[in-house]
């Protein structure tokens, strides 16, 4: 399998050379062809959750809750699954968890769902060994996300010379990933208007929230198939309303049928009702990114039917209080999980 | 005194265009009368740019040259003019410059276009003082930025108990106003959901670019009468996606038509053009704002007809590489100043 | 032009009071005489405090209470007063109201003691004309806070433009300062680097605690009559070690005894009591500055024995919980106002 | 080995109960009691540098030049080494390959010099786990950063809860860990003043610079085994005026001597030179930390007769004009690496 993935990259490098238009961007030759629109792309429209990642007390990892958090989330509509977005706890799972846990979620999803792993570490070469691995263990593209601990350092060139290296090397399609409420690095614009015209990067995650700068990477892509997600479900139809294709939200782990209505909505042109159901997710979504972080968002899971379970230390439970407020968060919105 | 302004307020109201809202939320109240019907609503729908001050080369506000700029504006479908946003160097005029502005602009526009001024100050005395002295000078609502030196200081609290004393205190409707890019304070949305439902107070210019919050603060002031404007060109149709009523941007004192435009292919939901136009905006936007701030805008003022001049001090002139990454951003987007 | 304003600083020279006017960097050497003896400089050595702007409850100041306070102040060995620092809350005086003050604290302190006027503003003219006023007013110097609305826009080379103007037109002395705590705005050692040689600036207030930077000030302005002030009370001797002359800190409003003996420990090579009290001086100061403010500074005042009294709106007074976690950082430390 | 330490741990707990005094936070009982000087506490005063990783052109560790440099370190009186510091770009490094450098390191060093290990990892399981090996692999204590991708989740609770689970697990004593440049985490005084009691914790490294934070954490650790850092080469004696012992500086890379030489002159009361090499320090140091980061710190290793080399990617080489303002910043300041 690697072998042949491996000459595939040597063939794609051949055909490169000769004409880059040739090859598709998605290589979904080498993966049962999913879901391809025209000319092999791999079509990242859609609501995908970037899923919790299950812990017992003991901070070990419960891989049946997880498959039972599956089958629930396998009867929404979502176009895939993202494995190890920063929701997935990522940071603190080893190597091997990491892989792992890829592997189960492919074994639990059908086929027509996409698993896109986060492999981000930060160092290249570290990235690319997880790439690979990724790739192996049933991937169908990876999210990297910027390397962050030398922020002096992560300039757009250190991040142009990142990307390519993993997307020159990568077996699967790469969608970049801007997050800098936790990585304090805002990938530039011109790394993103630079990466998406490589072969192999199909593309990018914002989470940022300046959805100025989503339709100015939309503008500036054009003719490229580089496909935007929103990385919030606070401005979901706002970056879609700008043409980005879909969003991997937080949110999506509790509310994924309401993302996926969402998502449809504004599909149908039901712009009133989409608005009237955006403006309800607002809170819930802050609820649990910003504001209670993983904490809040294992425990609004349990709240509504998932298993949410503990963090890994150094996280700590939320206090009283802040229960409280996020418990108001849901309900003034009309999601009640009591009813 | 009072007496007197009242009139002028109920002059100025009955000079005002038939249709659009006979009086405003305050002027007709007067502090009594709390709730309003809808007819009575000051409308704040449509594009207003901030307008730029335009000094001589010895920094003396030359007041001809501004009311050529109007006349030039005027035939654009402008909802008004702000005078003295952030682009006005508001802070680099005198009380006395403030108010005469104000007055000759009142003067040289037709009595449909609503003006909107600028009147924060630091100090809640000193914004009350300059509100009034606004009001009497034609201005049909206020735009109080939040105050901003003693950064620690303006908590929530702080910024209630400011905006409260505001709207109390003046004769005409207060817009909020939140420029952290500016300022370093992003007013909060429990301000903006308290200060909604007081009857003075109208909306607000939210220069952020989080239109998450955008979205979230339409959503916590409905069933008030209480208007969000998009504070920039930049994400325009985003904002007005989730209930923006319209904007005050500082590139329509270059691209006024295009923002107009925009507007209108928004509202008749042409979304594909729009999105089409909204996108050739950004850049240009990004210009004249975050990129080479008010001598950006003022020299491209100049490449397009308008006079921009000089700034005053302590602002410099651009550097020839700054000027020509700015006629790029210009020109790449369709906005040749030549043709 | 320049022998006008030439002539014009030797006349105010002149009509300052006799012995004052001896002395300073600019006003003897008018520009010519770039190396002076020792005896012709303002010596801006020991501890001042930048005095609060006492009101009543109507907001208005109260000069006799002002007065009061520094009757109190004369009897400790401050080298003089800074009148309109950020902690003078200047931003929220009128220009007539800052140019009384200076006027009144002039007429209430002993000759031989500095008076030191805030004259910022955010354009460099008002910033020019502020200056002469408060020179007019009898300040010795002025302390110029860096302007900081349009960050964007503060680059080095329009602070230095900024600077360079104000201390061509001031009749007396100017001291750069940098408080990024309040403004966003650090300024760079290269401004100070350039800055340090021009005849008519003496120093800097650096209130932004970077002790490394100050040490490099230092390093980078030795030759010049450049004199660095700690613009804190939480890093004095640190900022002393590497070179600093004094300090400006808003704590010795209250504790300006503990203050000029902390300076005299220092000077007399006392360091174990000096790290002693300084360290006592530490989490007082953060309390009347970082973590409480001017409501912080002027409550302090009023249990020491000084008027502290209301600010000015939109500050507002503590809760009940910052006055007892405020009482607390000065008990702990040894500073009990009971006894 | 592993069992022995796992039992005075659990004895320690014990005898802490009984009489906290009687042991020595340093447990040097099992080390060969290195430089004990009263009562067993591992004296951490002097200066450390925290050590560059070096890599060949292919990323891959040199761990025989690693060893040249450390023979040449060897002849300058550091107190000893900080293996996996921020500039050991311990984030590119896989788990084996930082245990293998502190073996290694340990191997090469006289047994009078202390190694200190950065044990940090972003889980709580992780960083004991590193802690663990590290302690086997020879480290004498380790330094532990603070955890931060999940930035809204690292409060003050959540770190406490981190320090106190690695240091009742670890076999070696704990040194806290801020460097707020790379993590966007400042380590608040709280959790110091917290954790100084625990037996096992011995220390902190503080590279934030605000040397009034370093004051009153010495303030607040009085009494306790509690001995600070100067985290950077650029406050080294301001830090030490107010308390610190010592220093772990990346500049003690290139200019070791230097600043064991600043740091007698510190300790034999030489404050005027002192302070003459103190200021020609501070430029030297910020070139091979925030300005120029670890590509500029390898280069000027390179410059200074040490093996610097490549980083691993995504850093990228200095540009020509970097390395001219590097040279720039050791040259003006009297360290020319061709004298």
């Amino acid at each position: 399998m690697i072998y042949i993935r491996t000459s595939f990259i040597r063939l794609h490098t051949l055909l490169q050379s000769a004409n880059a238009a040739i090859t598709s961007k998605s290589r979904l030759s080498l993966r049962n062809v999913r879901t391809m629109s025209s000319a092999n792309r791999l079509d990242l429209s859609g609501v995908m959750p970037p899923i919790a990642t299950p812990f017992d007390k003991d901070e070990n990892i419960r891989y049946d809750l997880l498959e039972e958090n599956i089958n629930k989330w396998n009867k929404i509509p979502f176009r895939g699954y993202v494995v190890q977005g920063s929701s997935g706890e990522y940071m603190y799972l080893s190597k091997e968890e990491r892989v792992e846990i890829v592997k189960r979620v492919r074994n639990a999803v059908p086929s027509d769902k996409l698993i896109v792993a986060g492999s981000g570490c930060e160092s290249t070469r570290d990235t690319i060994e997880m790439t690979q691995r990724m790739a192996d263990a049933g991937a169908d593209a990876v999210l990297v996300v910027t390397p962050c601990f030398y922020k002096g350092g992560m300039t757009a060139e250190a991040l142009t010379n990142h990307y390519t290296k993993v997307a020159d090397a990568s077996p699967v399609p790469v969608i970049l990933y801007s997050v800098p409420a936790n990585t304090g690095i805002d990938l530039p614009v011109e790394v993103a208007a630079k990466m998406c015209s490589h072969p192999n990067v199909i593309g990018m995650k914002e989470s940022g929230g300046d959805v100025s700068k989503i339709g100015l990477m939309v503008h500036k892509t054009k003719g490229e198939d580089f496909q935007i997600l929103a990385g919030s479900g606070g401005f979901f139809i706002q970056a879609m309303t700008v043409g980005a294709v879909g969003g991997i939200c937080a949110v999506a782990n509790v509310l994924g049928g309401e993302l996926c209505h969402l998502h449809q909505l504004f599909k149908d042109g039901k712009m009133e009702k989409a608005v009237e159901l955006q403006h309800r997710i607002i809170a819930p979504n802050a609820a649990v990114t910003r504001k209670f972080g993983i904490p809040g968002l294992k425990t609004a899971m349990d709240w509504f039917g998932y298993y949410g379970g503990p963090t890994r230390s150094p996280l700590v439970p939320l206090a009283q209080g802040q229960l409280d407020a996020m418990m108001k968060d849901f309900v003034e919105n009309g999601f009640d999980p009591k009813k």
